[in-house]
């Protein structure tokens, strides 16, 4: 299949999984409807990143559509679900007001009270609304990968992948909310959460979940993460860059959220490591604070810049993603899968998902 | 096995499975080690009363532990991790102080943020890892199950009811406070809270689980629908009810908790239905105060007993709890199930999980 028709394929099979659900909610009560259409919201947008890698690592290692391609693109399906409760949470913990260039669940349901004109705190309505929406849709990730179809000792070793990877998202997660809250992020440490909340989960484990599905020899796995690890780094970094000097039209979020947010990412550590005291202090001033105006989002952007913060998170990049294209080339794995993950790594890191 | 006997194996395979999980975390990180000591204190708590109905519902369909008998307990315990995800979540959304007589896992987490100075907002570092604690327990929970080694059509039935039991639950929670939010429940609303939220999820599913791993014939499955739904409404009447008058020392929580919470229970639309105007002002005046006081609980307290609201709210347990006896009379499964099972419904009734 073509990288276009997979996410066809990945669409319609999201959608089946909702509309399945969609009756069985209505039928508990009428008032569970905003729940499916703030899903339908977050769900129409996205890359389908991880399930293209999904399936291309089971195409890798050698399986082709037949019988069981329809299964496949189930389970590759199931990790925007896993993908969605992570958004929806992680817009909760950061207060962000957008996602994929609209309300942000918990804002959506904020709005909902104030329509309503209903009792209490509207922010703490659309908090809940939101933890159990993600909730909702992570538990719907597990039924929808468990449902797949495909049995046996195959799906026993690919969720060997996919439980692993949700501990290490989880846990990524926590230490990238740590790292902001510590507020003393090096780059090597800034590099650790990276992999774990990122380049893990978005690409080295959905690979190795397809590799798993498809029964890959150990070669093709370590293969899959010689690519996809550095890969999985490349696409954070280019992600961070976006954070801060993204079009708001592409990445969805305002210009400059990351900012706002105070996130301690690579590029903020490298810019630290290469700022004069007086840009340093002034960096560490305006991180962080929501009330950041357009202005303050140049100035630090200058900052960046200025210091060769941002230079060296771009020669970062290219230095990973050379070196996944080094892995890639001598990868054991089909011709086309090689085509098609080279197609991936520039879709994963030249604009954000 | 014995009641006793069954919650001992139950705290064995929950400990086992999160000490497999330990060395994972720490390998990333010794910064998530405060995530596991939170896991541990919340789990050296509660009743095991989830897992206990999905074991009886496997023996009452007639399976003895044999061979089976370490998988099945491994798929309850699985239980517990859903329900620590859920009060984890459940505690963030309602801003509770503590649980299970200990800190809540976010009051915890906002202690460690100030304990060490770190920088920024405690309560929302404190809400963040919470959020994050309890996703990994959801997910830990369908670990859990899927790999408890019981394989094939028990299984996969079974998984049927685990995921149909998760949504119901969510959805349950989502009505629960948005009936707080509307303030308006009626005691007909507030019972399909109760249905989803807890009857459900807490008795009747679990049931149903054991009965599907032990391939239970439908009448088996009926009868213990006949048992558990009215049951699981009894227990969280029960509970909505020592939410209000329980003893701190035996709840966990403090006294009038659910008052200052302004949770619209049945307890209460009974008594609103039977409070004069001057009795409903007072009531609706300071149901939801965060700062009740002893003194103001009391009031409230007093209103509630005066109207009959009490009365009421007990009379009506004692219906569900006399029709959950008849049904289990009736219902066709073994003595020693049968006997269990009525030792659960007062485990169930008398004091809260």
């Amino acid at each position: 299949m073509s990288t276009s028709r997979i996410r066809k394929e990945v669409d319609e099979a999201l959608l089946a999984f909702v509309d399945r659900q969609r009756p069985a909610l209505l039928a508990i009560s009428d008032d569970l409807a905003p729940l499916l259409s703030a899903l339908d919201a977050l769900l129409a947008g996205g890359k389908r990143l991880r399930p293209a890698f999904c399936y291309w690592g089971w195409r890798a290692a050698g399986c082709d559509d037949g019988a069981d391609g329809a299964d496949v693109v189930q389970a590759a399906a199931s990790l925007e679900l896993l993908q969605a409760s992570a958004l929806i949470h992680d817009d909760v913990m950061d207060s962000s007001d957008t996602r994929r260039g609209q309300p942000s669940v918990h804002r959506r349901f904020e709005a909902l009270h104030g329509a309503q004109a209903w009792q209490g705190d509207a922010e703490a309505f659309g908090a809940g609304a939101a933890i159990l929406l993600g909730d909702l849709c992570l538990s719907w990730s597990s039924e929808m990968f468990e449902t797949c179809g495909l049995g046996g000792d195959r799906r026993r070793r690919a969720r060997a992948v996919y439980d692993l990877m949700r501990t290490e998202v989880m846990c990524g997660q926590y230490l990238d909310m740590l790292e902001t809250t510590r507020g003393e992020a090096t780059t090597a440490t800034a590099l650790r959460v990276v992999e774990f909340k990122s380049a893990k989960y978005t690409i080295e484990r959905p690979l190795h979940m397809g590799a798993a599905l498809a029964g890959a020899r150990p070669d093709v796995t370590a293969a899959l993460t010689g690519y996809g690890l550095p890969l999985g780094i490349a696409f954070q970094l280019r992600d961070d860059v976006l954070g801060v000097f993204g079009d708001p039209a592409e990445t969805g979020k305002p210009a400059g959220d990351d900012l706002r947010e105070g996130k301690r990412t690579v590029l903020i550590a490298l810019t630290l490591e290469r700022a004069s005291a007086a840009q340093a202090t002034a960096l560490r001033r305006r991180l962080g604070d929501p009330a950041l105006d357009r202005p303050g989002v140049d100035e630090l952007r200058s900052i960046i810049e200025d210091t060769g913060g941002l230079a060296a998170c771009e020669a970062m990049i290219d230095r990973y993603l050379g070196e996944a294209e080094r892995a890639l080339r001598a990868a054991p794995i089909t011709e086309e899968a090689r085509r098609a993950l080279a197609d991936l790594a520039v879709a994963a890191t030249t604009r954000s998902t």
